[in-house]
């Protein structure tokens, strides 16, 4: 029998090796974010399908699996619509469903809720390398706060769970949406361009400058506007952090008194940080994020072993709303999971012992071996010598043993101390 | 906007309180298993339709999720048929995707290969009180190993891994489904009738045996051939541990020597393991654990304070061979996760600090203090001061903090110490 053993196109088998990395990875921001007192919730990976499909998934809404209703006859009706076999989807965000959540489950949450998820969302994307049908998100979230000491605790938060994974060094960088829309507004770019707009600005690292000024004029801005937009960014890029404040009021008369006033307690906040930690920041006035549901600060935290961010997130208090009819004010980073699985890679342990036993020792002597083994606090697993003595060694070390014990029927001592011997070291 | 916000039918969300539950048990079980060379692996949850319909799921294939293909057109052409509009389906159970796991990565696993897989199955059953469409699975197997030494180990650890969520004082039942069809066989019971046979002895709890007697007559089974057997399986009821094998060595001349050997290295290893834990074994002639792939010892592991099981198992040697091409000796146990989480119950830490702030206080203080308390170990969030005083410190309470600081603007001094105090004591 020759069957097709590999997993169905686009997903993965995650073998012991990798595991370990990510369990290590999410054991470490779990530890994190619980003392920050983060909750886990879980919520279903199947959602009625018109909840996966409201509108606020963007392109992703296209990507997702669509389960058959169950109890359908063999044979489809004519003329019958792809839409009426079907009723759940897989989730492909963890947004959707905290939303739901937390409009189902609010009177028994805390006020704020701080609410910490992780786990597999499902995107039907083209297959390509490093990337995956089926992978893991991790978002952060605190619902019912509608102060900046939301936005600075996820940040302080999520810089240590970092830092705890091994990804210490990082650049926290900041802007603001109602700063992007006081800078389009001021610039005179007509309300319906500005998102056009902050998605050519979101590709500076990309593009660079000539890149964004060619794609602002081929939208149809005027060169003046674009001008006056690219003076005002250039002016602020790089703006020392204590006087950040003062330079945004100069540069956008029309910017609101509470995003100064926000701005400054977040910069503060982060200064501090910056004191006490191995952590950098800067306000980045080309940052936008891709979504669009953000409605204050936004957040993207970089590594340098990294081309993209490990981390970002921000405000967005109306998202909840639109998704279940309960409006709260909302902050949320997400971490890159498998970005920071993928930074670290393997680092086996080497910490289990294997009992190697001859054909001929009695199963009781390994178990006792092995029970022994394990009384002392080590990892064990008995293993049958087989082959070739050198052979197996090898192989032990390669399955990620750090060294073994041998077992043989003619020298057995229950009383003996058992002789422990290293792998690797030929 | 009025929403209706519950998961879909028959799934559920879990909450903070019932989600530290799970991942008690889950680390507590973690634990034990790595300690024991065990290696989590993940597959996904979406596989390849015409393998989770291979025939090996019994019943539980008519209840899979199916997965629409991708890139359909909206309206289906006359006589479709519902198999050629999917292509996925999401897994019922472990055992099928770790047997293609096993099939594609053998060259790369260690030998034996000791797995630990953990994660959510789903089956579209008729919704019922405590049953959900999603649910978590727990199993670990050994496949490679031939001998007992499978059997008892795995038996050792579920057992240590049980006492360590809390459920200590098991009873583990051993039988062998060698030993069954011995017994069928010796009570001329034509093989075509052995499945229906032993899944009427699976129901002697349930029946009594005045019921399995009528079941079995009424299966067409002689009287005498039903004396037979019920006189076997009563004379082998609560036979001493030490005597066992002799017992049933003379009920059954037909039972293979190897049958007998392998049973008495199980009795001997369980006689040592009981000697030193708060465990108890006994040999269960009407044992028979539902599926039917099983071909050597099987075991159930009961608690008192559950009327199921809260793990079963056993030897299956043909069916990775059947399921995926490579024939390995397999066994392997499946812990009872969810009725585990469900009989442990939730028991609230309470040792998280709410900073409670007035509103006039300024963030950095109140950001500042939860650090303080962060530092000195504990689990801390800031919460604002909102309403009646004594009604917050009862939702404070409800939300399971442990104990608050209140921090005044008036009273404010960045060195002295903060006052802590205790929640629910009145």
């Amino acid at each position: 029998m020759k069957t097709d053993l590999s997993p169905a196109r686009g997903m993965r088998d995650l073998l012991p090796a990798t595991v370990a990395v990510r369990d290590h990875v999410l054991a470490a921001i779990t530890d994190v974010y619980r003392r920050y007192g983060y909750r886990r919730i879980e919520t279903p990976a199947l959602e009625n399908i018109e909840r996966l499909q409201g509108g606020q998934g963007g392109e992703n809404e296209k990507l997702i699996y669509r389960v058959l209703r169950r109890g359908l006859d063999e044979r489809v009706a004519a003329d019958t619509a792809v839409g009426d076999l079907i009723d759940l989807g897989l989730r492909y965000d963890l947004t959707v469903p905290l939303s739901r959540f937390y409009g189902q489950n609010r009177a028994s949450l805390p006020d704020p809720f701080r609410s910490f998820q992780v786990g597999p969302v499902w995107r039907a994307e083209r297959p390509q390398k490093g990337r995956y049908r089926q992978f893991y998100q991790c978002d952060i979230d605190m619902l019912g706060e509608p102060s900046v000491l939301a936005e600075i605790e996820l940040v302080e938060a999520t810089t240590e769970a970092l830092a705890a994974t091994g990804l210490a060094d990082t650049t926290v960088r900041v802007s603001d949406r109602r700063f992007l829309s006081a800078l389009a507004a001021r610039a005179e770019v007509p309300e319906a361009a500005w998102d056009g707009l902050f998605i050519t600005l979101d590709k500076l690292d990309k593009i660079g400058w000539a890149g964004v000024r060619a794609e602002l004029t081929g939208r149809g801005l005027p060169e003046p506007q674009v001008d006056r937009l690219t003076d005002t960014i250039e002016g602020l890029h790089g703006v020392e952090a204590g006087k950040l404040v003062d330079a945004l009021a100069d540069a956008l008369p029309n910017l609101g008194e509470d995003v100064l006033a926000d701005l400054r307690t977040t910069a503060d906040a982060l200064a501090v940080l910056a004191e006490q930690r191995d952590l950098r920041w800067e306000f980045d006035p080309t940052l936008v994020r891709g979504m669009g549901y953000y409605t204050g600060q936004i957040f993207e935290i970089v590594h340098p072993a990294s081309a993209g961010s490990v981390a970002g997130g921000g405000r967005y208090d109306r998202l909840i709303g639109r998704l279940s009819g309960t409006d709260v004010p909302a902050c949320g980073i997400s971490i890159g999971f498998e970005r920071i699985v993928d930074l670290l890679g393997g680092t086996p342990e080497r910490a289990s012992v294997a009992v190697l036993y001859d054909a001929d020792v009695p199963l009781a002597e390994v178990l006792a071996a092995a029970r022994r083994l394990r009384a002392a606090g080590r990892t064990v697993s008995p293993v049958r010598r087989r082959g070739k003595f050198g052979a197996q060694l090898g192989r032990l070390e390669e399955w990620g043993f750090g060294s073994f014990v041998h077992l043989r029927a003619d020298l057995l001592d229950a009383t003996a101390e058992l002789q422990e011997r290293h792998l690797g070291e030929a």
